[in-house]
């Protein structure tokens, strides 16, 4: 490790990792991959995710610098997200995430199945 | 995506991205990646976890197959966890996103200071 310490809790590295070991971050970085996102388009596209945890998941994201929230002066106002440089820089660990996710799926469906034959 | 849809949460995709998009379990596999531990000794590394959270952790990651548990007859009884091979392969896409909050932490730090300046 180079510039930090992801163990201990106070380590600004930690911090990160608490904020991009979140499912819901790894989801809205794969949904604006291709491109900014209004609010609406990235609840339909994310299965799950109640419209309260989106709003914090996205202000979080813009705080730590990932993506900006832009508002269009249009009836009704127009809100769209985009990821910035930083936030696409994400892309590629996470695709790796999924990558991994979509390889061993079968392995660990087996895993957790012969686990509930098992359980007391 | 080939063998899924991570943004559906009925897909097996996602099952397993919920469990590997979670900070324990990613701080876990860092943990084992030079053998086996005791449960006290996880404990002691992984920084700002509870004993019942890191329970928790290490039961769900045991019946994704990721890792085992063997106890050994000794007075007091020992256990330690191991990384099975499937465990071990989730090194690689961690390393990535680790990396990443090491390379990016002072540019994330920065956002957050730059908002928290700005905050109504």
């Amino acid at each position: 490790m180079t510039n930090g310490d992801a163990f201990d809790p106070n380590c600004p590295t930690r911090l990160v990792l608490d904020r991009i070991g979140d499912k819901w971050s790894v989801l809205v970085v794969l949904s604006l991959r291709h491109g900014p996102k209004r609010f609406t388009e990235l609840r339909d596209m994310i299965g799950g995710v109640t419209p309260k945890v989106l709003t914090q998941t996205l202000r979080a994201m813009a705080a730590d610098g990932l993506l900006t929230r832009e508002v269009f002066a249009e009836v009704p106002p127009r809100v769209e997200y985009t990821l910035t440089p930083l936030g696409r820089s994400l892309q590629e660990p996470i695709q790796a995430i999924t990558d991994w996710a979509e390889q061993y799926v079968t392995e660990v469906m087996a895993a957790r199945e012969t686990r509930q034959g098992q359980e007391r």
